[in-house]
């Protein structure tokens, strides 16, 4: 199984339209600084199945392959934008699972057009979904959000964005798993540089190496990067524990 | 003044995906055959401004040369998704003008970020923008939307989109102004080939060409087109009168 990070960015991905700082500047030199909208990939011999729908390309990227299902972490527009081109489309039906939210984003509930939305998913309850075995677990946002544990195999990834630490019952929760197996990898939300106060919404960077040191996965992935958590890595090279590595897009992990 | 249609699709836009249809099969191998959605720009010495913005890569296309300003025909998203990609930008603020409509879309009216939200456009009300003059007259579409009719120099445009047909007043508010001079260039709501009965909130090619026929400009451009409306042009070549093009993407006039 690969599992891929097309896009790595917060909502106002990088470069920032009008931004000058140094990280913005290099991206839109080079492409491959360049962040767009935070998701991921899993891609097995069942098909494929992608976390979260912001970016804009999605009938191209899924035109000829084929998408078996989308799992949603929350209904903010930077991961769900990508719906609104692909709603319209023809053929089989594309399911999305995700928290519930009887508001959604816009009107993608009112008209799904091709997607079918599936009732809630129940939070700590596995099912499987092309071959990947998927639990949504509650995270701090200000929507309803969750993360999702996947197994594949003997592997456990652990994909956590968007959020500001954890809710106590995950907590409780992952520590329970944890006394069993341990995570391969945990990708996790790491929006902003280290505050001084604890921030909204987002990890900051303690916030993130606070889960990693908690979770010890055997290897941590940050995402959901902005421009200034770019600028303040740039500034503060070799800043990283061991084990923990910030996300490019297209990284990839095979399993 | 430069005036070019970065894109001329319907919602759905040109490929649908999973459509197999011909014109879908062709436009994902010919890039030219493409439709994005539908929008118009307008460049002059005094700066750039934009009806509509469906467009995903507003960022990137603005990034260098700014944009003074964007008239919006109405909120349905495959006029405003761009927006989402340019508010949380930086610098000067971009004003945003546009016909009264409470709602608008999702949550930009709420969260504008650098978009700056002008009070409604008041129709048949003539004013300046970027050495342009520009007149909203109101369409036929199921949410409140505005046409525009823009002078620059001694030239006339008119960009009639999404509509069907023409609301009485502004049907009378055009004849009248015809009596006094010719439109140059008439960009129109062609989204249908011709139906056996009158189709719902845009145009087909009867109604479009009913209303070429009664405004009688030098020139009419038919734009967002449908895939079904690509493929009946394909199968019914020089079935447009005189006068009457097909617009494609990219396509530009000079004035
Ligand atoms: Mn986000
Ligand atoms: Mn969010
Ligand atoms: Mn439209
Ligand atoms: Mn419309
Ligand atoms: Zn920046
Ligand atoms: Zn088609």
């Amino acid at each position: 199984m690969r599992f891929s990070l097309p896009g790595t960015g917060d909502v106002r991905q990088v470069p920032v339209f009008g931004c000058e700082c140094k990280v913005c500047c290099q991206a839109r030199v080079n492409v491959r600084r360049r962040r767009r909208p935070c998701c991921a990939l899993l891609e097995t011999p069942q098909g494929d199945l992608l976390i979260d729908a912001g970016l804009t390309d999605l009938a191209e990227r899924f035109e000829q392959k084929g998408l078996n299902a989308i799992l949603l972490t929350h209904y903010h527009v930077d991961h769900v934008q990508g719906l609104f081109h692909l709603r319209w489309g023809m053929g089989e039906k594309i399911p999305v699972y995700g928290p519930s939210d009887v508001q959604g984003y816009a009107d993608l509930l009112k008209h799904p057009g091709i997607l079918k939305f599936m009732p809630a998913a129940e939070p700590f309850q596995r099912f499987e979904l092309s071959g990947i075995g998927v639990t949504p677990i509650p995270l701090q946002h200000s929507k309803p959000t969750y993360g999702y544990l996947l197994e594949y195999n003997n592997s456990l990834i652990a994909y956590l964005t968007d959020t500001v630490g954890l809710p106590e019952q995950t907590q409780i929760f992952l520590k329970q798993l944890l006394k069993e197996r341990r995570i391969d990898l945990l990708v996790m939300d790491c929006s902003y540089p280290p505050q001084n106060t604890t921030p909204r919404n987002h990890n900051d960077l303690n916030m993130a190496l606070e889960i990693h040191h908690s979770l010890r996965p055997c290897r941590t992935v940050l995402t959901h990067i902005s421009h200034e958590m770019d600028l303040w890595l740039s500034d503060h090279p070799d800043s990283l524990p061991d084990h923990v590595q910030v996300a490019r897009d297209d990284d990839d992990f095979l399993f």
